[in-house]
């Protein structure tokens, strides 16, 4: 089959590789109908993270399911399914809790394991990881469409909301308007904030963000865009939605949060970062969130998409076939496109 | 009267001083029968906060009102009262929700307000900041003892505990055996949890540590210790309670969370802090806390201190009377005092 490998930075390239086959007996076999890029795919991409010559790329991906393992229980061949961006063994403490991300046994897609930017992938723990999309929806792109970012950038965006405490009737206000970030302000607005403010500078963007439920948007930069935030809630957002990662915008998460409010934090960070502990003390500003456990979320966003009442694919504003995926790569690195969809 | 006064690093004095009056109608002077010296106190005497001479000492104390302004309708002369370690006007959106240390028109105790290590002082906000002690108490000096710590030590405890997320049967850690982290224990206990670990290194308090609750005591330090209590709790406690507030402390309590756990922290930072956000980030674990909100806490603990079920007083280990406040300073800067009460 046909996969994506990460040579070097800058340097990704669709190649023959081995067909995926099952080798432990609760593997899957799925071949990919749909997948994306991540805005985190940028920072291999970009030579910021270690990776290594070889390593397969894409961790958001949906399919049908080709072959399961004899002891695969849930799933059949023909199954289109959905895989949140880390695996787990559905068993462990951590599955139990809901909190996917720290299973004892799980990983992540794409790197040593299979990727989702290639034809197909061997799906470790398919029971304990992979989510079956009804039947009905087959043959609906538009609502395909709407589903593909559960795996990743909705659930994150939701993880993010959920850890700021994000309250119905009250203020939230989401730093970054990646596709992180506009999920984030859908998953506000789910959530019943009634005022969603967003920290952005790219007017496409935020044109979606309006769309997702912003009700107020901040385009000037740092201590700037805090001032006007605070002049605009009287003293700050009772939740904050950190969707970057860097120390410049965990800052102002931290001091556009109300005092007693919490950063819902999934930007992702690299290494240490020196914050505001100050002010966090002085304010009781809790720091809440970390990698979303996108298989906890999942069931519950399926259902609002599946019913008509969640849509955040606007995310995806270019479409590329596998051999696609290099460009598609260069399109985000240049702030082209805000997020890509891969169609093998 | 007479008053302890900031003079220089290492030199505080009692002096004569203005008795104070009522200033505005919501104030109250009260004559303070017992005080404390904090931990936290030895910053500005080692120097290390920004104190300017002639600034008044002492954040925790109780006494006998002496006189009412015209507005206080809780209070009369005669009640015994303690204080919180902050003042607050107790109707403001924060006091509402039991934050009373974010009063828009709140302060803390000493510096340019007047201080506990005190013969007398002025209280602003005498009904939104006092708790009455019911008369009952009066005279029985072990349990006048028992209450006093309500006024920052066991409070900052309790809210570490609460901070952390403590539950019942399960596990917490305290970083810190001073008089906070001790407090921490007690709370925790108190809170339910089932085992609680101690990390600290003076015999001396870890006896009391194992007298408030304390089911393990680690005493080696820094990255040995993370090992112990990963190993004693196979991945880390699900409760934190940081305690010292240290870059050192801080960095130990996050490596001790097990994931989708959190610290509460209530050891004072000074400035930024370079933070293990990465940790955080990939565990799911949170940050909670800060400077606690004593008022809220002090009617449910006070509760539980008159009925006899809680007593922090184990950390009052030197008392002095209003004379005896530089030495006692001197005590707990030299270590050989856990925490010095005040008799004046």
């Amino acid at each position: 089959m046909r996969a994506t490998v990460y040579h070097a930075p800058g340097d990704v390239r669709v190649e023959n590789v081995p067909d995926p086959v099952i080798k432990n007996p609760t593997d899957a076999i799925v071949r990919i109908t749909h997948a994306c890029i991540c805005g985190s795919d940028l920072w291999f991409y970009r030579g910021l993270d270690n990776w290594k010559p070889g390593w397969r790329t894409g961790h958001e991906w949906m399919g049908i399911v080709e072959e399961v393992g004899s002891e695969v229980r849930n799933l059949k061949k023909g199954d289109r399914v959905l895989a949140p961006f880390a695996f787990s063994d559905g068993t462990c403490e951590f599955c139990s809790k809901g909190l996917q991300t720290s299973c004892f046994e799980g990983g992540f897609w794409g790197g040593q394991n299979d990727g989702g930017q290639a034809e197909a992938v061997r799906a470790p723990f398919a029971d304990g990881t992979l989510v079956a999309i009804p039947q009905e929806v087959e043959g609906d792109e538009k609502l395909l469409k709407a589903i593909l970012p559960l795996t990743d950038v909705m659930s994150t965006g939701h993880h993010a909301a959920v850890s700021a405490g994000v309250q119905k009737g009250k203020t939230a206000a989401v730093v970054g308007d990646g596709a992180v970030g506009l999920c984030g302000v859908l998953a506000a607005k789910r959530l019943g904030a009634e005022r969603i403010i967003i920290l952005g500078r790219h007017e496409k963007r935020l044109a979606i963000a309006r769309q997702f439920g912003a009700t107020d948007v901040v385009t000037s930069r740092d201590e700037q865009a805090v001032q006007e935030v605070i002049e605009m809630t009287k003293g700050g957002a009772e939740s904050v939605l950190e969707c970057v990662g860097t120390e410049s915008s965990m800052d102002t998460a931290i001091k556009i949060t109300r005092p007693g409010g919490a950063v819902g934090f999934v930007g992702v960070p690299h290494g240490r970062g020196s914050i505001n502990l100050s002010r966090m003390f002085m304010s009781n500003i809790a720091l809440h969130g970390g990698v979303a456990p996108a298989r906890a979320y999942i069931p519950e966003l399926l259902k609002d998409t599946v019913a008509g009442k969640l849509d955040s694919s606007a995310v995806l504003d270019v479409t590329v076939d596998l051999n696609g995926v290099p460009s598609g790569y260069a399109a985000m690195d240049n702030r082209e496109a805000i997020k890509v969809m891969v169609q093998p």
